[in-house]
C-alpha cells in the first residue's frame, strides 16, 4: 500500500466584519475539523484580510504558493463588497467573467425575469473555474488553481464543504487523544517536556489550562498521523499521572 | 486641537489548538472591539500560526514592520509548547532569560518554596521587555517593541488587556451604524455600489445577510471615523429602503 503524504492548507477570510470584531467567526474550526476528518488535511495557517483588492491579490498569490490548498470565505456574494472572484482572477491572470455553467445554475435557480444584475454578479468569477455546488442558495463557490472559494455565511458554507471534496488529494489523517486533569501546568511540565523531547516531530503534545465546576485543570491534547505512536505517548503521560496522584475528569 | 491619526495593528494568533479547529477563538473579535472603542486602534490583519520557532520569528518580523502594533496571543505559560517568548526575543534579537521584575512579581504570588521551575518559565522574556500586569494568575503578558504578548486564555486575556492601553498611542475611533432589513442583498446591491462610491475612501459600507424568525434579511453595516459622514450615508440609505418599500427590523 502507498504511503499517504503530508496535505496540507491554508484558510484566507476574507471580510471586514470579521477583522472589526462585529462577527464572530466560526468557519475556521469547522474547515479545519473537516479537512482533517475526512481528507487528512492539516490547516497550517489562517489569515484573515479586509476586502481590499490589492490585499487579497498578494495573500492569495502568498498561499497558493506555500501551501497544497488555499479555502477562501466571504466576499462572492452580490454586492459592492463582493470582490473575492475578481481578486483571484487578477491574482493568477484568468479572466474575469460570467461563468457559464454558473449563469446557467442561477439563472434556472431564480427564474429568467428574477435573474436581476445583483444575482447575475453572482455568476462573475474567474471564467475557467470549477464549481462546487451549492445545495441551500444555489451560487457556487468554484476552485481557481489550488485556490477552493467559499461564501462566508457559516450555514451556506457548512451545506457546500462536502462538493469540495472531490478536487482535493487526501493525505494522512492527524489523529488525537485528550486527557484532562485536575492539576496545574506547573505541576506536570517537566514531564511532558521530556515525552515530547523523546516522540519530537511524531507526536505533537498540547496543554491547555480549563476552568470547570470552580476547579482549574489541564488538557493535554496528543496529536499524531501515527495511532501507534499516540499509544505509546499515552502510556507515558498514565505513567505520569500515577505516580504524581493527579485526579482525571472524564467526560 | 491636533487631529488624530489612523493608528492599525495585527493580530497573531500563536497556538495548534486554534488551527486544528479544536478549540474556537473567542480573542480576535474581543482585542479588535477593544483596540477601536478604547484606543482608536483599526486591526487590519490576523494571523493564525502554529507553535514553531521559525514560523513565529518570521511572522513577528514582517507584522512588526508593517503595522503600528502586533498582539500575540498564547505561548506564555509553563509548558514545552509555550515558546512565544523566546521567540520573540530571538526575533528581534533581543537577549532572552530571567527578567527581574516578573520573577518577583511570580516569586510573591506562589510563595519561594512553591516558585518551582515551571512557574519560573513565565519570568523568562525578553529582558528588556516592558510589563503587563496580570490581575487574575499573575504571569504578566510584556511588551517588546511594538510587540505586545497576550495569554490564550480568553478570561485572562481578558482581564488584562486594560493594563495594556499605556504603551498604545491612540488613534481615530471608528463609529459603525447598522441597518437590518428585511430584503435580499441583490434587490438594493445597485444602490448600495452607488452609495459606497459617492463616499469612497471616508465610509465603508458592509452587507450581510442573516436568518431571523425564519425570514431572510440583510445587515448593512456603515463604518467611518467621521460621525457627520455616517450621518449623511445613513440618510442616503433611508432613501433607497422608503423607495423600495422594505421592512426594517428593530432589534
Amino acid at each position: 500500500m502507498m504511503k499517504k503524504k503530508k496535505v496540507n492548507a491554508a484558510i484566507l477570510i476574507i471580510g471586514n466584519e470579521i477583522l472589526s470584531g462585529r462577527t464572530q467567526d466560526k468557519n475556521i474550526a469547522f474547515i479545519s475539523n473537516w479537512l482533517n476528518l475526512n481528507c487528512g488535511i492539516s490547516v497550517l495557517e489562517v489569515r484573515i484580510i479586509p476586502d481590499v483588492e490589492k490585499i487579497i491579490i498578494k495573500n492569495i498569490r502568498v498561499l497558493s504558493k506555500e501551501f497544497n490548498y488555499v479555502f477562501t470565505t466571504g466576499g462572492i456574494g452580490p454586492t459592492h463588497d463582493d470582490i473575492t472572484a475578481q481578486s483571484i482572477a487578477r491574482a493568477f491572470r484568468i479572466k474575469y467573467g460570467y461563468h457559464k455553467q454558473a449563469y446557467k445554475i442561477l439563472e434556472r435557480y431564480y427564474g429568467k425575469d428574477k435573474f436581476n444584475d445583483g444575482r447575475k454578479k453572482m455568476a462573475k468569477m474567474p471564467v475557467s473555474a470549477k464549481l462546487i455546488h451549492n445545495p441551500s442558495s444555489a451560487a457556487p463557490g468554484f476552485v481557481t488553481k489550488n485556490v477552493l472559494s467559499l461564501p462566508g455565511v457559516p450555514s451556506i458554507l457548512n451545506s457546500m464543504i462536502e462538493n469540495s471534496k472531490k478536487y482535493l488529494v487526501k493525505g494522512q489523517k492527524t489523529h488525537s487523544k485528550t486527557v484532562n486533569l485536575f492539576t496545574v501546568e506547573s505541576n506536570i511540565s517537566k514531564q511532558l517536556g521530556s515525552i515530547q523531547k523523546k516522540y519530537k516531530n511524531i507526536v505533537e503534545i498540547g496543554s491547555y489550562p480549563f476552568f470547570r465546576l470552580g476547579k482549574i485543570g489541564v488538557s493535554i491534547v496528543v496529536r499524531s498521523t501515527s495511532k501507534k505512536k499516540l499509544s505509546q505517548v499515552r502510556k507515558d503521560l498514565m505513567n505520569v499521572i500515577k505516580s504524581k496522584k493527579i485526579k482525571i475528569l472524564k467526560i
